[in-house]
């Protein structure tokens, strides 16, 4: 089954921006592995969002990717162009659509109003966060309020230079299994 | 000079208690050693509601401490009774005060809205935080907005049983000097 996985960075306070939109805050070190995070996902969701904040930081065009994009949206129509394909419908829908295919994992890149989406549906299987050595005191917030309460296992917990911690968790469902933590540095 | 230390256990969405108050998401790993953490400071901070909190969690009775606990409100009358200390003055007029004496850390034990009032006077000089392995989708974030940002060096990150991260970080300051993380399982 393929999985899909929030994998976000984000401010001790939890805000993945400025309220400007600014994610000047963020880093990623030199030693992360964040490449093999990437190859290990054919698939990618975001909302509408998220994509402007990556077109303003981009100059208005994304970096080429061989990753499937998908963009949820309300009011943009659905279809693909720019190198998204939009998408109006549920959470659980376009999932289920996903996985009809073959492929590999789905990352959900965000904000934080889809994340929440995803959670009141309990579609988030992992998750892989990059907390910042940083109090913003204002911003977007990873987990606004508005989803019910959901149970993880931490399954790793490594830092990296410049004070950045990384955590991974799997959902914890009813039937799951006990899970073991790697801790390594 | 006696070190105010924010030392605090929230969910991965930032929340140290339940809309209701409630803070059964929050356990101390049996490993954990918070007796040295305990150990290392003589005076503690709350806000009045999380005095309340703790009151009701306790039935009414705070557990006996060597620990001066200094309770900042707006409306209860400054002066000793029940254990704590009421006080109604600026934390940094509270601080002072307090490292006019002799003695060890200062703990900040929250609530939010205290933690953001001595952020605002960037009076934090440590912070020592317990991440819980659940989002809980509502209640009382410890980082309210409405403080400047802040910069911390992480000191210290591990792991313990049942999913606790706990996370120490150092304020870094103008004049603050790089710190090494100790990465310890």
């Amino acid at each position: 089954m393929r999985k899909v996985i929030l994998g976000v960075s984000m401010s001790l306070d939890g805000r993945i921006a400025r309220a400007n939109g600014g994610v000047d805050f963020l880093h990623t070190p030199k030693e992360h592995p964040i490449g093999a995070f990437f190859a290990s996902m054919d698939t990618a969701i975001m909302g509408r969002k998220t994509l402007d904040a990556g077109l303003r930081m981009t100059g208005g065009k994304l970096p080429k990717t061989a990753m499937k994009m998908y963009v949820m949206s309300q009011t943009k129509e659905p279809g693909e162009r720019g190198g998204v394909i939009f998408v109006n419908e549920s959470p659980a829908a376009l999932v289920a659509r996903i996985r009809k295919h073959n492929g590999t994992d789905i990352w959900l890149m965000g904000g934080g109003e889809v994340a929440r989406e995803f959670l009141r549906d309990d579609l988030v299987d992992e998750m892989y966060l990059g907390i910042a050595p940083v109090l913003l005191g204002e911003g977007i917030p990873l987990f606004p309020s508005g989803f019910p309460q959901r149970e993880f296992a931490l399954t790793e917990d490594k830092s990296y230079s410049q004070g950045l911690v990384a955590l991974k968790y799997e959902r914890k469902r009813e039937s799951a299994k006990p899970t073991k933590t790697k801790r390594t540095k």
